[in-house]
């Protein structure tokens, strides 16, 4: 029970002095929500005020269920976008069927989360690496400012998932951009931008929405043709099933899954981010799946659409001081009065504001300096990065994901597949032995002793390579040549195929009449050269701790100390 | 110009005495070839007489251009199902276009074959594991035999390419046996089975071939429903172009490519397997796709579907002395003069007894003591058999080997997310360190030390592992530990991830007032240390070549070798 409610534990224990600073970060963050939570529903393709109804319930239950002390969540950018791309492939016709359809949605991504989280498979975010997660962001940052290019032209640009299509579009209708719609949104970019400078904490966003409001309205700009987001209805969200169903479940779910992970690694890198600015460490990678899925299917039966973790509000959060998910609690309190009695209010809205707001929010997750730094050291993540980033934006959203995953995936494979192989040599006046290429002149090399070191686990994928360049070392000896020496150090794993693999070149080997000694296999490798009938080939006593000792058998075998065997021969199959 | 036709190497020193040999074992290898073409093309579902002329063309160009002795390519079963399987899912209505399809589909697999080979991407083939070649083989074996049923019991059983369907079919239709075809071909397997364990090289398949024949002519079996191979038309195939299209091209590229693969994993492997008994290594991994490519694309315009090595034949060859491709030459000759002057005899041929040949031939593929091995040592690779084998046989042949190599992939990747993560001592009375469970009488923990061994390399896939296993043990140590030292020797890489996470880690171990050393790395891991910033944090005098002296110089600062040291700070970076 505890387990699955972390607030049975902290609530006892909390201070009352904590309520202040929990008080002002959930005002000051709920500040943000309410208009970003309206931009973000509009990134999703869906009226303003569903931003409002996932910032309510999903909250309360994270509130409750959630191990991060500071993790803000509600509507956020990235996933709404994934939305508007998910359900743009649909065949929908009305906006109602839309919504339907959002929330269901919200509803399948929740329970693919806490699926995920029941089985503790959180551990698949993993699979997410820096590169692919900087290039599939900064690809979506740039299609959402695009998407929101119309509303801040005031043009009719259709929608498009695609980049290049979305460049076409724009271009088309450019001409029917309104002047008025672009003042506003200007404005309100360099308010945001200049106030950010000055202080991060000002809520610049309430301004723009605020001054946004007022130049409509006092200034009659609606007959000027400028788009305000119109009637809000007022009031709660009630209780309604979501609209189940199996086709429609299928239809969705790969979009689903693509929300349920890339949110949930959302949530789960921003929250152990700041957990890493405070002291105290209570994230729970699979709670957070728990916490986040409940979260969503909860939400999905008042008419929420998918939520997850917000780094601008989750950010704000801490630094305004926030103790606890209580604050969190207060953020929604304000947005319940603000559906209660405050819609009337955002009828003169007008939507440039919203789109500036999210194109300044969603600017900064354009990363540049670490595919620069990535270009210097590591040519091989960058092309990861950029194919992620490429595919992204031409393609898909969820492609982007799955290309990137497997590409990098593929990457260490292939590099896996071709390891370092490396020949060593004794360096002179130590028992070490290190690569002849490295410590040229340090380095002895005999001419009856070949040792060489194989940096990676052997498996399928570098047998061959293995074999290779093993025989091609051989060849290069000469017919001096009486032992060779397997550095094992750096292989960490036999499987089966390089096992047979190894039966046969110590079988080749013993009929060229030289010998073949592994030293310094770690226990897992010993586990394997003991059960997978290598050591049939190999006999115990050309196992050997470290290569000066396998040097000095050779040399005489009566060299040999007790304790380097027993080190040399343990394993957990046959016993010492 | 020698490097893509080897023949011209060894054509001029090619000894008389060879000749003898090769035309033994060119004419054994031929008289199994015929009746074995035909019945594999009727696998293909193609009329047999296309199993002949794909035994002239192809054959011809590899004894130019192979790098093996004694590969003996032509048609085969595997790819003869492959063929049935990729052109049944094709909506094709007639049988000429059927002809025309497997032709062109020759010409694709040859085309990807080359431009693979030109490419040197040999090693692809590495990416097929032992399991899933074996549970691949299996399934497809198993799937040929019960396509061959319908010709065996002379019974009206639709074709399907997945097995259950295949049964579903068989019960279905079983009424519609023809007894006379059933004796002929169960008397055509005893007589294979009997004659084969008696004697390997006699040609029992063209006994089954001859006494058929007759057994149809001389007792009028046709009159009794048996079904034969009726008319064969005469001649030599001509010189056509095959069908190219754009359109047809993508509708078999998949199909091409499996064959193309697949059939250059037969060829390689049954080449290596044979050069292993022999005294010479010839073959080179990227000429033979180079061979095999050419032998397809050139066979195409000769009506000549899909080829590659076949292990029957190509065993035959070498067990019946073949010195060089000449061997091969004396097979053609043999498929020639069939053509021209023999088709009318094979009039009378039954289909039960080729289904005969099929069956047995194919049998032996099927491999139960490899699974039977896995499943006592290897659990997961003999999962990755078992699906590969399920998925081949129920769901279809390209996604067997598709699910096959990713889900081997998979295992391989998932092992590397959850490595090896071990605490280590010293062992009294030698300088080792090792694993403290695998040693636990023999070794000493100090209280102020932490030693770690990760056997990995360091990756997006496991840097939360790592880190977490790390602060574990921290935690356990409790706030007496001032040392912690990291065995590198098994880190064979460190990605860009890994790098920053090992920078976070250490700093948060330097705040909490705890030192941090690298002991071991090896060469390309030192470069990465220097390269990407962890240097930064760890600074050069925390490196150590070993574990044992990592712990002196943390006793004593002053007591660290100069030689240790160099070694220790080596890169191709920054220089020592």
């Amino acid at each position: 029970m505890r387990k699955f409610f972390p607030f049975l534990d902290w609530l006892p224990k909390y201070q009352k002095k904590f309520l202040g600073s929990d008080l002002v970060a959930g005002f000051t963050v709920g500040v943000i929500l309410i208009p970003q939570g309206m931009a973000y529903a509009m990134i999703a393709g869906l009226p303003p005020v569903y931003g409002l109804y996932a910032s309510l319930f999903p909250i309360l239950i994270y509130a409750l269920m959630g191990t991060s002390r500071q993790v803000a969540i509600g509507p956020v950018a990235m996933d709404s976008l994934l939305v508007a791309a998910g359900l743009g492939a649909l065949a929908i016709t009305s906006m109602e069927e839309y919504i339907i359809m959002a929330v269901f949605l919200a509803f399948m991504v929740g329970a693919i989360q806490l699926t995920l989280g029941l089985l503790r498979m959180g551990f698949l975010v993993n699979f997410m690496s820096k590169p692919v997660i900087s290039g599939f962001t900064s690809a979506a940052a740039l299609t959402i400012i695009f998407s929101q290019l119309k509303h801040l032209l005031g043009a009719n640009i259709p929608n498009s998932n695609q980049f290049h299509q979305m460049i076409v579009n724009a271009f088309q209708n450019i001409s029917t951009t309104n002047l008025y719609d672009l003042a506003i949104g200007i404005m309100g970019i360099l308010i945001i931008v200049l106030l950010k400078r000055w202080n991060k904490k000002f809520p610049s966003v309430l301004l723009v929405v605020l001054l946004g409001g007022f130049a409509v309205y006092f200034l009659g700009l609606e007959g000027y043709g400028v788009n305000v987001v119109g009637v809000v209805p007022e009031g709660l969200p009630s209780f309604t099933m979501p609209a189940f169903g199996m086709g429609r479940a299928s239809e969705i779910f790969s979009i689903a899954l693509a929300l349920a992970l890339v949110g949930y690694l959302e949530t789960i890198s921003i929250g152990k981010a700041l957990e890493e600015k405070s002291d105290k460490e209570t994230i729970d990678a699979n709670q957070e799946l728990v916490a986040l899925g409940t979260s969503n299917m909860v939400g999905s039966f008042f008419q929420s659409y998918p939520v997850t973790s917000s780094f601008s509000r989750s950010a704000i959060n801490a630094e305004s001081g926030a103790k606890s998910t209580v604050a969190q609690v207060f953020s929604v309190l304000l947005v319940v009065i603000t559906l209660l009695f405050l819609t009337p209010l955002f009828y003169f809205l007008p939507n440039a504001a919203l789109a500036s707001i999210i194109m300044v929010s969603v600017f900064g997750l354009i990363d540049i300096p670490y595919p620069q730094n990535l270009w210097k050291h590591r040519k091989d993540e960058f092309w990861v990065l950029v194919i992620t980033f490429l595919v992204t934006l031409f393609i898909g959203i969820k492609e982007g994901i799955l290309v990137g995953v497997l590409v990098s995936l593929l990457v260490m494979v292939y590099r896996t597949s071709k390891p370092h192989f490396a020949v060593l040599g004794n360096i002179r006046g130590t028992d070490y032995y290190r690569n002849i290429y490295r410590f040229e002149k340090e380095v002895i090399v005999r001419d009856d002793i070949l040792i060489v070191r194989f940096d990676a686990q052997l498996y399928f994928g570098n047998t061959n390579f293995f074999k290779t360049q093993l025989f091609k070392q051989i060849e290069a000896k000469g017919p001096g040549l009486k032992l060779i020496i397997l550095n094992a150090e750096a292989i960490n794993y036999i499987d089966s195929t390089a096992a047979k693999m190894l039966v046969q070149v110590i079988d080749e080997i013993h009929k060229r009449e030289i010998e073949f000694y592994i030293a310094g296999a770690i226990g897992p490798t010993r586990d394997i050269i003991f059960t997978s009938g290598i050591i049939d080939v190999l006999h115990k006593e050309c196992l050997f701790v470290r290569i000066t000792e396998a040097v000095k058998y050779f040399d005489d075998p009566a060299n040999i100390s007790l304790l380097g065997k027993n080190v040399a021969y343990q394993n957990r199959v046959i016993g010492n």
